[in-house]
């Protein structure tokens, strides 16, 4: 079964679309505290997640210990959860194919984010694992994504419509990262590819709402997944962490189902 | 002393604006073998080298095992000769925070390449390492790279273009990747920012030809360096491996001077 396969199905079971991100603070989890936080919050938030989501930034800071670390979380991950690596990967040719090896078939990644900077050859040795998915970054969260991915082209289109459109036409595998903190975006690029699974970053801390993303592109299970790390993993920094975490993301889940019933 | 001040000196000691890529083919090297190889290709093509870059992503495919490759591999490379890790790297806030940590904290890297896609505040952490430097990725030497990177924008320019005028601009720690199979756009970069320190990957095995490289950016320590990996490091496969990699580093120097002191 795809990636996408996959995360539909468990996306349906637990009828969330909750991603739940895995991205310790280096300076509230000192790394031998990492794996215990991450389990813990992995076993309070399962019951609501749609997939997991750990960011390898936050393992790579540590280094090599961090990404023991990494490895423990992933195995702490119920069979049956899918697992998104939030890599932001992109090389070509056979440095390409080392970084989907790595992804694939040393981290066992369902699926991973990619840039496509360097366009399709860049990313298609990540393409070339059919059972595996990327998600290409197309309009992300942060403030500066407009200096280069709002760029008008001589075709009309803005820099990352251009990605939206030209990514998703490579292959079946391919989703998109929209940022939920650009709703009006989220819209056009739902418009635009009807069909493209959308991870979404950017509701909690950075301040996208679970409502304007719903609104801005459906509530459709494996065609979305809305992505919160620090305000699910940090909800409390007392000894209640793990209800507290457990309780922001069944929080998040009635959210986004709840703005899925009102009318748009 | 920073980064770029230190490659130029190092660039001028040896008369040499080689970079020499330490990327270990799976398929030739066994895992076990990653040392041993790096060791000696250092040790053979030191005399020549402006500097070392080793890319990350032929380490990440042995996983673990690889990055302790990485760390012996890190550790035989003579002081004094700058390091520059190609890790394409580039997300936002406290991710990139947590990337320019892992790759100047833990690897100590003394520079890095970045993918600048999510704009500013994407590579702001990095800057804020002001002795370590990034170079960020402007116009890739892969067949692809114009999907994107040659996209005319409102403003006239391509993308490549407004990339190398927008982020020469953020810090003067900044350099840019330019491929050597695109002399043309390797001579409008130099041109559009004369004194942008360039990382030229694409000599060698991926048909850049030293001569059109020179001609095109000049001759000028520390303001390019020139990096083939696969051509240097399995110049030979047989039992002299080491000395046929001292041989094309030194051929390669010496093919860089040679166009210097033609007429442009």
């Amino acid at each position: 079964m795809t990636f996408f396969a996959q995360l539909e199905a468990r996306s349906r079971e637990v009828d969330s679309l909750v991603c739940v991100g895995l991205d310790p603070d280096y300076k509230k989890t000192p790394v031998d505290r990492v794996v215990a936080l991450n389990k813990a919050v992995i076993a309070a938030t399962a019951p609501y997640a749609a997939c997991f989501k750990p960011n390898i930034a936050f393992y790579e800071q540590h280094g090599i210990a961090g990404l023991k670390a990494l490895e423990e979380t992933l195995a702490a991950i119920p069979a049956g959860i899918p697992v998104i690596g939030d890599v932001k990967r992109g090389d070509m040719g056979n440095t390409a194919e080392a970084y989907a090896r790595a992804m694939f078939e040393q981290w066992k990644f369902g699926a991973v984010t990619v840039n496509g900077y360097q366009g399709y050859d860049a990313v298609a040795p990540f393409l070339a694992y059919p059972e595996n998915a990327i998600y290409v970054l197309c309009r992300t969260s942060n403030p500066g994504s407009r200096e280069f991915q709002e760029q008008r082209l001589e075709n009309g289109r803005m820099l990352y419509q251009h990605v939206a459109v030209t990514a998703t036409a490579w292959a079946p595998n391919v989703g998109l990262v929209v940022g939920a903190t650009a709703p009006a975006e989220l819209r056009d690029v739902r418009t635009l590819v009807p069909d493209a699974p959308l991870l979404v970053p950017g509701v909690g801390t950075q301040g996208g709402l679970p409502d304007d993303v719903v609104k801005s592109a459906g509530y459709q299970h494996g065609k979305m997944v809305v992505n919160a790390s620090r305000s699910i993993m940090y909800a409390s920094e007392g000894p209640d962490f793990a209800e507290a975490a457990g309780r922001a993301a069944r929080e998040l889940r009635d959210e986004l189902r709840a703005a899925a019933a009102l009318p748009a």
